[in-house]
């Protein structure tokens, strides 16, 4: 299929080769141009611009970095909106806000084109080998279409409604999820190094018992360890999702109040310095209230 | 080996008739003693009183509901303190207090005794099949001479200390988890059904991804069905256990808001009539919260 | 001094006719034009658009509805921007977001005009009378030559700083302090009522003591009658403000546990259907949190 | 009349001495002696005991430290239960518990005796000159005779119910007021201070506006001069207080979320080694996690 991927960060990256290594005919474009180096030298052809890429194509999938980036790839000068192909399809991955989901829906609706959000979990690795889990969204002749693609990427597709925008809301809530559990296990952690228990050994006992899924692993691994400088993820990054969280909050009328206390602790992150660590740093402001020396 | 049993409910039940297949010389007692009348058959010794299960016995297993039975059991008139020999264990398997685990580290200590605590983890079937999760805590000797014995009831026995009552806290803090991560999906299941999202897409979701511990998949199964009058554990329950983790963060000076939390739905629950109702019934206030119809 | 007046609201209304009365020769505009009709009979000018009414003017003051009230009011067709004189100043009275602030500071100070907020505390009569309180904030000459104005209005004026944002601020940090007194009243009006105590007795304490400053006897009385229904205030403005706190909070980095339970009353009493009721029935939330029949 | 009177820390002293001004003869009791002193030479007789200031007194006021000293002075060795009179009166002023309070007016009652809460509200100063608030609970004929020893200390007697716990709960719930207002001062005055407003500036337009109440002008004047080292109160007793106040909402079932927000404060205060500084200081708390320098 003739596909134009926009955004070569490290996720969409993987993604790219991997669709390239699946024998899809593929169109890059990053604003940075170096990075789409080795998949030209694979077989892709570098696009000048979005909407170069989208030229032609019969899929655009996106894996920006944000609203901003979205907004600018899409509607800018040299945006995918304007090439487009009437009936031809844009998929966003990207972790974006619900608004900036509808305006997407609604705008490419307006000219004939086909949106869906077709939201990725997992990291570089799983996406190279196309065991991503994929959270879609959109109106089903379009998620149908996308169906093939998104296979390739995902060892799962999940449907999570016909309005794209509840695919994003999936995807935010899943992060969501992690901040939670997050604050969680920093409290566990705390509690019992202050009776004396090394929060190793608590994480051992988690683990190996009813709390094992990779939201416990990964991250409880990193927090025992006290690890934040190697950033998956930044508390910047983390603070805009749980706002994210938060505003649907709002739209819908839901009082969240894990979300709020994650956000809170993103701030008191962000104040402490450390607005580019990972976010696991945020079990240091929990340490710091019980009195644990940073 | 010479083991008396004290409390036979659905846990106490399953765990003595594991130790008794596995060929240990049982003496049972239960407040009730009808409770015994099968393990009788299967060849354990009923006896009149803690004492006299105590009396003899190498290990006296306790699992009983909470601090004032073990304190009656223990301490009381025809208690097991004044009948365990010297140099004979108590193991307390119940959920109980740290201030309760002192106690007895302290008052066996004065007549010679050993004590641990050995908290489990895990529902009757797996007590039958020898499959909990068994945490412990105790001197180095006491937690030796017990292996024996806590290796038949748990798949996996994890040792949290040389202090009795640390292994109260970590299975205090597992319990606190539950209750954390009900809240985090409760408040995801709102928002996404006020989405159009129906909680059982996001629980699919959820656990066919990263979020697959038992914790998840069996809590949040029972919040997207609304099953709430068959109790594993009820609120009341729930609310002790809460109040015993927030008293271990008060004992050592830990704020932890989302146990601060926990205990107000808790009660929010027991406002609402459903004090002896499944503690997943705690997502209802998360809904009312959210306007969606009880 | 010549003044151009904008927003003829309740308040607006009050605080023009005082001006008025005071001997300033008034022009003033509101949307609806009906709301204008008594002050030209006083003897204020009629204004076709708010361009007509900053014509001329040494002073505009707006005392408009929200953030989109004030865009359209100043940068719109017929805005102020267009029509004010170099040198003349705009005082913005009403409840802003900082960024809105921000955003007039500039466009102002480019064009060669004079900016500052000159927010104001109080209801309509104490509009009429004179004894509003007044936060202003700006660069000194500005705030100096809106001096004699803002003593017309308020019985007292205090500065806030030299950043007109500054007394956005202030301003949305006591709305925010109203928000979190109701909440703490309101726990305490719930605990007591089920203990038995008529929360009328506990308000009588309260302002027979040391809790008597008008945030608790106003909101207070309100509160225990329960009387929610010639609203001040909604709960859809009292959530804006919120979110305008909390956003101030995100800005500069400080978490607000107290405001993030304030915007959660808020979403639960939208939830509940009453976004248009005055916003001291968030206290129902409480109660009904505490089994307290609605 | 004749009063025994039992605790003579700053309050009870000062109170005491507005008693014998007023001239009621007293009998006078204090753990450590040497405090009576100059009572006894302004006429007071020093009691041995508790049961010696008891024997022959018609009332009896206790303003000792907390539930233990109270129980001691009532149900120790040579207490108060076993010296008063059939028909005479024990009223307790000090804050305490609900169970407290319930198990002294069973108590009481068992012999015969009459039980009242009276607690009061405000400073030795106060005390001294009579003007108190007092809050009392009981028996409306045990509170009816307590009536003019009461309008001796206070320059208002309120009446909170005829369960003597009623009074305090109403006590512990003015208390809880406090940190409340504590807390949503300091994230006002953090807020305001990361944005360059003085807090002494929010302060005095606070104060010189609509939230000029005792409770905003004494603690917030504190908390913005940063003074901690002179405790009125410390934060142990701040923490005591507020679990009695989350213990009530236990017994009660209603959730705190401001009372628990306080406990945690609390707590991190206690962490950071601030157990014994003026409670006002878990300003710190909120300043540090807004990155403000301690």
């Amino acid at each position: 299929m003739k596909i134009g991927f926009l955004g070569l960060g490290a996720m969409g990256h993987a993604m790219a080769r991997r669709l390239l290594e699946a024998g899809h005919e593929l169109a890059v474009w990053n604003r940075t141009q170096a990075r789409a180096d080795d998949l030209v030298a694979r077989g892709a052809r570098r696009a000048a611009s979005p909407a170069d890429a989208a030229g032609g194509a019969e899929i655009v999938l996106s894996m920006l970095f944000d609203d901003a980036a979205v907004e600018a790839a899409v509607f800018g000068p040299e945006g995918v909106a304007s090439a487009l192909a009437p009936g031809a399809i844009h998929a966003c991955c990207g972790t974006i806000s619900l608004d900036q989901a509808r305006r997407l829906r609604d705008a490419h609706a307006e000219r004939g084109q086909g949106y869906a959000s077709a939201t990725v979990l997992g990291r570089p690795p799983a996406a190279e080998a196309g065991t991503l889990f994929v959270v879609a969204a959109g109106a089903e002749s379009v998620v149908a279409r996308l169906a093939p693609v998104l296979e390739v990427l995902g060892q799962r597709v999940f449907l999570a409604g016909e309005d794209p925008a509840q695919a994003n809301l999936v995807k935010l809530s899943l992060n969501f999820l992690i901040m939670s559990t997050i604050e969680q296990m920093a409290e566990v952690f705390a509690l019992n190094e202050k009776a004396g228990i090394d929060p190793k050994t608590v994480f051992e006992i988690m683990t190996g018992s009813f709390y094992n899924a990779p939201v416990h692993r990964n991250y409880g691994k990193m927090m025992v360890e006290r690890v934040y400088d190697d950033p998956g993820a930044s508390v910047r990054l983390a603070l805009k999702d749980t706002e994210m969280v938060l505003a649907a909050g709002h739209d819908f009328q839901v009082p969240l109040p894990h979300a709020a206390l994650a956000r809170d602790r993103c701030l008191a992150a962000m104040a402490a310095g450390d607005a580019e660590r990972d976010f696991v740093v945020l079990t240091e402001n929990v340490r710091r209230d019980a009195g644990l020396a940073r």
